[in-house]
C-alpha cells in the first residue's frame, strides 16, 4: 500500500461536567484526506480544498502532527498529503484535530501500523498545538478511539475508551459566528468554587457510570455543567433559547462544543435526535443568524479509511 | 420479628479524587445494634456500650435518624435501640453514620422494608447532621448500599452503587490523635485552581471507569487527590512517610479517611493489604503516636442482618 484515502470525523470535546477530558465522535461531517508515500523524505501538503489553511507543512496542523511521527519512525521516504476539508475552521467540532489525527492516522496505515492509538494521540496532539497554543487531546482521542473517550491525563499521555450507548445520537447546531479562542479562554476563572468543582466531579463520575450501564436517565441527570457553560455560554446568542428547545424536546444533554460556537445535544435514538435539531433550528431560524445543523449516531469507530491503492 | 440484631460497619468517604462524593464500605469493624420494637410510640436509646455518647434520642444520631424515619412512617408503635459501639467516635472512618444508618436500617426491617435504601440514606442523613452540622450522605451511602457508592447530590438525593472489584481490600491505620472537624474544614480554601479541578475530575471518571473494568491498574493511577490531601495532610504526623511506605509496598491508593486522622489505603489481594498494614504500622511503631490497624476485604453487602427474634 502506498496510497489511503480516509474520512476523518469531526468530533464534540468539552462534553458538559467533562470540561477539558471528555469527547465523543461525530459520523458523517469529517474531512477527508489522500496520503501517499513519496521518493522524498519528509512531508508535503500537496493539495487543501475547502477552506483557506496554509501549505507549508510546518505552518499546518496536519503537517506537524505528520513531522513529529516520522521523527520519531525515521523512515527513509516520505509523505504526501491532500486534504479535502469539510469541517469548517472556527466551528468548535474539532477541526483542526480532525487534520492532525487523520494525518498520523493514515501515516501509520502506509508504515504497517507500528503505533498504537496513544501514540498517534500524542503525534497528532503535536499538530493541534499549532492551532490552540497548548498541547491538548481532548478532540483528537475521539476521532482516533471513537466513541465517549476520557483524556485522563496528558502527561504522561493517558486516554481512556469509556463503552458507547447502542442508540446514542448527536446534535450540532452551528450558528455562524466567530468566537476567538482567546476570548472563550479569558472568560474562564483561573480559580473555581470547591463547591462547584465537587458538583462537577460527582456528575462526570455518574456520567461514566452512566455510559457503563446503559442508563440513558442516569446520563441524562449528569450532563451538567456548573463549572465552564455559566461563563462561555455567554458569548453564543440564544444559547440558552437553544438549551430549552433541546430539553423541551425530550434531549439528554445540551452544551458547548469545544470552546463554541457549536452547541451539541445528545439523544436517545434517532427519531429523538430528529425533532430536537429541529427545534433547535426553530430558534435560530427566528434570528439573523446564519446556521446549519447536522445529527447523527455516535461514530464508535472514528477515523475511518475509504480506500487504499491495494 | 418485633427484635432485631444487626452490624453496622464502619466507612471510608472522601476517597481520593472522590472528596466529599466517593466511599467505601468496611467489614469486620463496625457497631452492632439492638433494636426492638416497644408499645410506647417513639425512639428510647437504652443502652449505649464502648463510648461515651447522649442517650437522649434528640440528641443521639441513631435517635435523630430514626425519628426522621418515624415521621414519615408514623407507626402506632415505637421502638428501643441498644447501641454495642465498636467504632471510635473522631477516628474518620464513619462513627457517628454507623450509628445513624444502623438505626433506620434495622427499624425499616422491623417494618417489613417499605424503604428504599435512598430513602433509608435520606433518613441517615438527619442524624448525621446532628454529628457535622451538615448533612452528608458519603459515609452513609456505602454502610447501606454495600461497597463503592458515589453521592451523586444530596438535593435530591442520588446515590449510585458503584461495581466492586472482587479481590479489593483495604488497610486502615487509626492514629490515635484528635483532629477537630472544624479544624479539618478551615483548613480546606474555598476556591481551588480550575486546573485541579479538571485533573480531580479526570481522576474520578478513570476511577469509576476502572471499578467497572476490574482494571486494578487504572484504579491505581486514578486514585489521586490533586485538591484536599495537600492541605489536610498537614494535619496528620507522618502521613507522607505512611503513603510512601505503602506504595512502595504495592498498594493501589493511600489517602485520608474522612476527614482524618485514619488513613486508608486500597489493595489488591489479602497477602498485598497484609505486607502493606505491616509496613504503615512500621511507620507509626517509631513514633510516640498510639495507633491500631485493621485490614478487610471491601464489604459489598453493608450493614448486614446478625439475628431476629423470628
Amino acid at each position: 500500500m502506498t496510497e489511503i484515502k480516509i474520512f476523518s470525523p469531526a468530533t464534540v470535546a468539552n462534553v458538559s461536567c467533562g470540561f477539558d477530558v471528555l469527547g465523543f465522535c461525530l459520523d458523517g461531517v469529517g474531512d477527508e484526506m489522500i496520503v501517499r508515500k513519496t521518493k522524498d523524505k519528509g512531508v508535503k501538503i500537496s493539495k487543501i480544498e475547502g477552506y483557506d489553511l496554509p501549505t507549508e507543512a510546518t505552518k499546518n496542523v496536519a503537517g506537524v502532527a505528520a513531522l513529529a511521527l516520522l521523527e520519531d519512525a525515521q523512515p527513509d521516504f516520505g509523505f504526501e498529503i491532500e486534504i479535502y476539508k469539510h469541517i469548517k475552521p472556527g466551528s468548535g467540532v474539532g477541526s483542526s484535530s480532525a487534520s492532525a489525527s487523520g494525518s498520523v492516522f493514515a501515516i501509520n496505515e502506509l508504515l504497517g501500523r507500528p503505533y498504537s492509538k496513544t501514540q498517534l494521540t500524542y503525534f497528532a496532539m503535536k499538530g493541534e498545538a499549532l492551532a490552540s497554543g497548548s498541547e491538548h487531546a481532548d478532540n483528537i482521542a475521539p476521532g482516533i478511539f471513537g466513541g465517549f473517550t476520557l483524556v485522563k491525563s496528558t502527561a504522561p499521555l493517558e486516554v481512556v475508551q469509556l463503552p458507547t450507548p447502542d442508540d446514542m445520537f448527536a446534535v450540532i447546531i452551528h450558528p455562524q459566528i466567530e468566537i476567538k479562542t482567546s476570548e472563550a479562554r479569558a472568560i474562564l476563572p483561573k480559580d473555581i468554587p470547591l463547591k462547584n468543582a465537587i458538583t462537577q466531579w460527582a456528575n462526570l463520575g455518574s456520567l461514566v457510570h452512566g455510559l457503563h450501564t446503559n442508563d440513558y436517565q442516569m446520563i441524562k441527570r449528569s450532563l451538567i455543567d456548573v463549572v465552564v457553560e455559566p461563563y462561555r455560554s455567554q458569548l453564543i446568542p440564544y444559547y440558552d433559547e437553544v438549551k430549552l428547545s433541546a430539553f423541551n424536546n425530550g434531549a439528554l444533554g445540551c452544551g458547548i462544543s469545544g470552546s463554541g460556537p457549536s452547541i451539541f445535544t445528545l439523544c436517545q435514538g434517532q427519531s429523538q435526535a430528529q425533532q430536537v435539531e429541529l427545534a433547535m433550528r426553530e430558534v435560530y431560524s427566528k434570528t439573523e443568524i446564519a446556521f446549519n445543523t447536522y445529527s447523527c449516531k455516535i461514530n464508535t469507530a472514528g477515523i475511518r479509511i475509504l480506500s487504499t491503492n491495494v
